[in-house]
């Protein structure tokens, strides 16, 4: 096949067949296919867009690039959660001790920040000691024992992500909503979570500029792990504001420590009690009103700033950062 | 200037200012734009489309991108002649000797054929000992001793529409009508001919499908001539069936002898013919009847057939293929 000949199509108008989308994408996983046509690729789906066929195709080439995670030694349910528009905000830190609290799992692979902000790996390795840098076995053992684990992306999982994005950053491809969902996507396809909750940030700060973008989004990324059959749930929060107040990854730690604590309120623990809500309802059958009682609880009874000890101690970081 | 600003605005469908144009050109001319980036602009080009402002921008800094051929040292009127679309068939071959015959000057720097039928090039070193590598001041002399010499074009002219059909080729951006507007007319105005005459190509084995595809692009490339203050006539030709008979360079050249002779008409001498007529009329002031008498004429008193054995024998071939 000369790829040229699928450029084209996509170039004019046309749909791809899954076929020969996941064809291009392990080629270009492969090293086969040159930047200079990938980049022409991506502008032509930029401009004309991909379908929700092509999107899925588009996704699940990407999962299929690497190797997957499928965590069959941790027996809780599983929940997994993302921050789109590729900026971290504290969510993670307060919302995985919550759902480990709660008798849930959450297997979080994190990238690395883009742009200015921190992400939720740097902020977590502002704690002394800590490491994100666990093996596959490492990270799977701590989560079936503990609940929760944050480490750091594997370049095995999902490779033809990482060279799609840095693509995309150099030939102004990024904002595009099916190329996002599928980015997005891949990755937490590619690790066995049941649910897979989505912050969808829209604002002038945020690739998705308006509130009506972020939903597209959140439909996206949702008619995704349908086609997965995998449960997804999302919100789509205004990034005008920062959730929390703190900037800056240590004081972001400390900020995440205090709502853990229960000596905070504000917009970051409000998302993150949703989505332990959300959480329970959807894996645990848990009707709503008991949900937000049980979660506020982890908060209140100290059980989250505990699980999240046991994260910070399991991963080598100094424990009295919970205390301070 | 991030480049990719550039190029994101071209993607969201805006004109770009000329020295933006010209900026990014000289840039990629001069390597410092990666083909990813310019494959990236090719595409959302191709798709966007360029304006009349736009392509005048880009096809100037592709001229600017290198040498000119000023051709201050030949006296008589300047006529350059191109057929677009990639193929050139037998008609130069006939109409430079013509117009040499008619006091006109024919300077023609011509390329390599593209794909599976050979160019002017190709045909002409066919003839035993015949050099097409003249340097600028051999070409130039030969001009205005002779009224017509065809050569490789150097690397020194237009650089940038070398470099940028190579990635157009490798991108699936070749068939646009101001991308390839810009690519035949930086080679054109780069040489300083008085009159521009095309020959646009339409059917199925061309870049322009239908008459009207090659209509615009005639229409395009007159506008740029006009915008550089040069005359430029088209004639849209039939490419579906082949103008000459002869399929093969050594035959091509016959068949072209044979024209040059007298001994055959057919649609490659009408055209020849034709563009004779039109260049004493833009050229010279000759009313269309006059004219077409003349450039007839040309053929049957052998005047156009000693002009190419003079070109020949200058460019070190073997004449006697004039008289086989």
């Amino acid at each position: 096949m000369d790829f040229r000949d699928l450029v084209a199509a996509k170039r004019d108008g046309a749909a791809l067949s899954d076929e020969d989308i996941r064809t291009f994408v392990l080629a270009f996983s492969r090293g086969e296919v040159p930047d200079h046509l990938a980049a022409a690729f991506l502008m032509a789906a930029f401009i004309r867009g991909l379908d929700a066929n092509e999107t899925l195709a588009l996704t699940s080439a990407m999962v299929e690039s690497g190797a997957s995670l499928a965590l069959k030694g941790v027996s809780r349910p599983k929940v997994d959660k993302h921050s789109t528009g590729g900026v971290a905000d504290g969510v993670t830190l307060v919302f995985a001790p919550m759902a480990a609290s709660l008798g849930l799992a959450v297997a979080k692979l994190s990238g690395r920040g883009l742009g200015h902000t921190g992400g939720t790996l740097d902020k977590l390795e502002s704690i002394p000691g800590l490491r994100t840098d666990l093996s596959s076995d490492e990270f799977e053992r701590q989560v079936d024992r503990i609940g929760l684990a944050v480490a750091a992306q594997s370049g095995e999982l999902v490779p033809a992500d990482g060279a799609l994005y840095a693509l995309r950053d150099a030939t102004a491809t990024v904002p595009s909503i099916p190329l996002i969902a599928a980015s997005v996507m891949s990755k937490k396809l590619a690790v066995g979570s049941d649910l897979i909750l989505l912050d969808v940030k829209a604002g002038s700060g945020a690739f998705m500029k308006t509130p009506e973008d972020a939903e597209a989004l959140a439909e996206a990324c949702i008619h995704l792990s349908g086609r997965w059959e995998r449960k997804a749930r999302a919100a789509v929060t205004d990034m005008s504001q920062p959730l929390g107040d703190a900037v800056g990854n240590a004081l972001e730690v400390a900020e995440a420590v205090a709502v853990l604590r229960g000596e905070r309120g504000g917009r970051l623990t409000e998302l993150a009690l949703e989505f332990g809500t959300v959480a329970q309802q959807a894996l645990l059958g848990v009707g709503e009103a008991d949900a937000q009682a049980r979660a506020q609880e982890t908060l209140s009874s100290g059980e989250a700033a505990e699980a999240f000890r046991s994260m910070v101690e399991s991963q080598g970081g100094n424990p009295s950062v919970v205390d301070d």
